[in-house]
């Protein structure tokens, strides 16, 4: 994992890039202060990069992984030419085993495994480049989709609440809930956006704040622990955001933070929406207890700003997702359609509609 | 305002101490890396270091008043002698001015200045000495006495959860909702305390950790966002937390995040006890609209550990207290007395008893 100048201004439509044959991604440990790109050259050094959070946000981590399928691919034929099957298994468990919630992780490789299923003894990596390609383009496809979908139930202009980075960056381009936000700024109909900060790695200061300022969108940032007094003041209509996994119930497994939101939101009467593609949706995962929650080194919480704050001899408590359960979700809006008061029979028709 | 080497170990329960005819005070804002006293000279200088937050919490800010204003008797009196009333006043406005919404810092202010309007023209500090020891004194008692009524509202040994520092550093000594707790912890009820780290200025992380890991209190830090899921986890019964001003009906101005906890404990039917000395109560305040609620700097938000990681151009939204409605509000614990269930009526009983 090197980093190499890139001749393209960073951007958060391009927080994946695949150019002359080689995957880049923008650091967005680094953001807001640096904008860098770092050239992945292995699968595993694309994990490592996943792992360790150079891209992150659960549709951006199944496109990237894609594209770490296709370097593995690259290894392995490299190594083993006809027999590339037998080196490129291990790249893809390298992938699998980089962060346990986000399911787009899973639902990417999967797809790329039943592609390889079919490929012959040649150079797979033609084929698969095509594939990762296409899973990039559809990403940034249901993000649009779902971004205009979103916008439809906001229904007078109004100041929004976010939290984490459900945006460009987290995705392959455009947003989930800040493709929502997008398209319903588009339209008129967004006031103001309340960006939680969104302790402990600080997504909404330095990626949400930095993505909207961008797109000239206002935003303006706050405490997680100030969001439920906001809501108390009023004109915010709805708190939207992304998510890591969706439960086949509508239980929504996204940034920790998220949780106390979604019941500050229900207290004040304000409406949840919960912006994601479908392959975000875990038909298997019945309820949100049976999603894993990734805990993260306590470092993350003792630490501010790289700096130690915790006194010495102090543990935290890190899991870095909680679970929202669908009776405080108003709608959950996909690429396929939007679902109103989530719960296992509406999802499931919405999944083989 | 210069640091001064202090013979004694730097302590909680020694935030603010008079000695040698001076005041020193613990540098709040460099624990727990650094335990550093700085000694205040002048009125201003304590105005100054009550702004910057050197010292905090309503009640220290309420003691460390009472000793400025007898630097402002001595500066007054060695400037005017017989005429120190002429320079008294300038002090005094300097300290009313520092922090607006600690109500404790004018019931001193007033209590110093009922005081002053007996005395006769000769040197007036060692009678205002005794008075501010006199108010540090009752401030520590009353501590106590409100934490052991605290402590016996709290029936089997349970987890909590506090927000903010309402400890020793916080008060005189003891604290409030540390107080509780230590007096809780002593009779064997607490198994562990979980401390919201507070954004944006960490006094959970920096000062209530580092204060019960000293008292071998065992002490869990989570983001402030990560608590309502922690409240969900179970076994909490309480949370508890202190006040910067109290409204006559019982609704808390406390560190913002305190409302947004008490709306998820009362999701999760998890009580609400508000730990301090009558002081804290304003009468005058007929509700918490009545309350200041003081906004700080936006780079408290936009900045953390002392690093820029909001990006450029964006603003922050910082008021740094929040107001708890009265009907969140299970207990009101004060030195007087516990007030259940609080309201107007049951308030204006017990600041009369």
């Amino acid at each position: 994992m090197q980093p190499l100048p890139l001749e393209i201004p960073a951007d958060a439509d391009k927080a994946i890039v695949w150019s002359n044959d080689r995957l880049y991604l923008l650091d967005q440990r680094v953001l807001p202060m640096q904008e860098l790109y770092l050239e992945m050259q292995t699968a595993a050094a694309t994990a490592d990069a996943i792992r360790d959070m150079v891209v992150r946000g659960a549709p951006a981590i199944g496109v990237t992984a894609a594209f770490g399928v296709v370097l593995a691919a690259r290894e392995s034929y490299q190594a083993h030419g006809a027999g590339w099957r037998e080196g490129i298994k291990s790249g893809m468990d390298c992938l699998a085993a980089s962060r346990p919630t986000a399911v787009n992780l899973f639902w990417s490789l999967e797809r790329m495994q039943g592609l390889i299923s079919e490929l012959d003894a040649s150079d797979p990596e033609p084929t698969l480049l095509q594939e990762a390609h296409r899973i990039h383009q559809e990403d940034v496809a249901s993000c649009r989709r779902l971004g205009d979908l979103g916008a439809e139930l906001i229904e007078s202009t109004t100041s929004v609440i976010t939290h984490c980075n459900a945006g460009a960056l987290a995705t392959g381009g455009y947003g989930t809930a800040l493709g929502v936000i997008r398209s319903a700024w588009a339209a008129g109909k967004i006031e103001r956006v309340y960006a939680d900060e969104t302790r402990p790695w600080l997504q909404g200061s330095r990626l949400t704040a930095w993505e909207l300022h961008k797109d000239q969108i206002p935003v303006t940032l706050l405490t997680d622990g100030a969001a439920a007094s906001r809501l108390r003041v009023g004109g915010i209509d709805w708190v939207i955001v992304g998510s890591d996994r969706i439960a086949a119930n509508g239980d929504v497994a996204n940034k920790i933070g998220t949780y106390s939101l979604a019941v500050a939101a229900k207290h004040h009467g304000v409406k949840v929406m919960v912006a994601a593609p479908t392959s975000t949706i875990d038909m298997s995962a019945v309820s949100g207890e049976a999603i894993p929650i990734e805990s993260r080194n306590p470092d993350e919480v003792l630490n501010c700003g790289g700096k130690r704050i915790g006194a010495t001899g102090v543990d935290a408590w890190n899991p870095v997702f909680d679970v929202t359960p669908a009776v405080l979700v108003d709608a959950i809006v996909t690429e396929k359609g939007v679902v109103h008061s989530p719960n296992t029979k509406k999802i499931t028709e919405l999944m083989s509609s």
